[in-house]
């Protein structure tokens, strides 16, 4: 079922959603079976008509097998209220714990655009579709993805803005550091 | 002069001064004429023994030329108290107002590598050497550095962690969304 507050971000607005740097949990399925990783290092590449993203797969994921064979994935970003299930997805593999996404408290809903399960309780969501890079993937982990659908937490992110001020400090965005230790978004300032 | 504060990161710790997705300053020089821009689309591509960064560099923009001419950049962090700096280094270009540097506040040093003028004030330095990759950098505006140096302000980043909440918050990080409108980095939480 669509999240209450879930709500549509035009794409020339979307890189509004990863521009400040968050953590993001990247979904993707395959032959009926979904995966969700933690992943810190997620970029924006563009934006405009044509918005881009890049994520960093390691080799040892599973996550990134289903991306290669399906050729779409979508990147999410979790709350300051979903720090266990971030670290607890980042941490372990479905390949060694095929429940992983009960035991960690992942519930999925399907994306208007239908190719990629979306988790519930993230507050942005880029669904993209992979950019065949054979070289940048082999080399350096790094996939390139065009973003085909932008969504967000209308409680958080309205006319294009985050608005994480007026809400609940939970809906906060995650910055992962290093083990474990992370700093959630803060104080908005203007220049 | 080198500031106070100013200490150095081990290679291998170095990916944590860029981990939380801040926006950064892009520093270069050529043929005697340094330049900085602002970017908020730059990231950790690998970490260990091999740290590696990604930035995204309009074609548009002086320091990218520099950057190709000398095979060298530097990526550093500003903070909340160079707001001002940050924008208008990142709106400003050298074509077009010669004195950018001057007028905008920046002051440089030499890094202890001396390839690459350092930012004064900023909290964390990256020192990086053009991996290159003409594909990325014609296609996608994207280049890949390996990280040569990396150093950072003893009073907000010690023993491999950022220590923010101990520090005056101006010297916080900033993380940029749009038109001006930043996120400084907040509070930390532990998994």
């Amino acid at each position: 079922m669509t999240p209450a507050n879930f709500s549509h971000v035009p794409l020339d607005k979307s890189y509004r959603l990863l521009n400040h740097g968050p953590t993001v949990l990247v979904s993707a399925r395959h032959g009926g079976v979904t995966d969700v990783m933690a992943a810190a290092w997620a970029c924006v590449l563009d934006y405009g008509q044509t918005p881009r993203v890049t994520v960093v797969l390691d080799k040892a994921t599973h996550t990134r097998e289903l991306i290669e064979a399906s050729g779409a994935f979508a990147l999410q970003l979790p709350t300051r209220a979903q720090l266990a299930l971030t670290v607890g997805v980042g941490t372990d593999s479905l390949r060694t714990m095929p429940d992983k996404l009960v035991r960690h408290g992942v519930q999925l809903f399907e994306a208007p655009l239908g190719e990629v399960p979306l988790v519930a309780g993230c507050v942005g969501w880029l669904a993209c579709r992979l950019r065949p890079e054979p070289h940048n993937q082999q080399a350096y982990d790094l996939f390139i993805g065009d973003v085909v659908g932008a969504w967000a937490d209308e409680r958080v992110f309205r006319a294009g803005r985050w608005q994480f001020d007026a809400a609940p400090d939970e809906l906060r965005t995650l910055h992962h550091v290093a083990g474990g230790q992370f700093f959630v978004t803060g104080a908005a300032v203007q220049a």
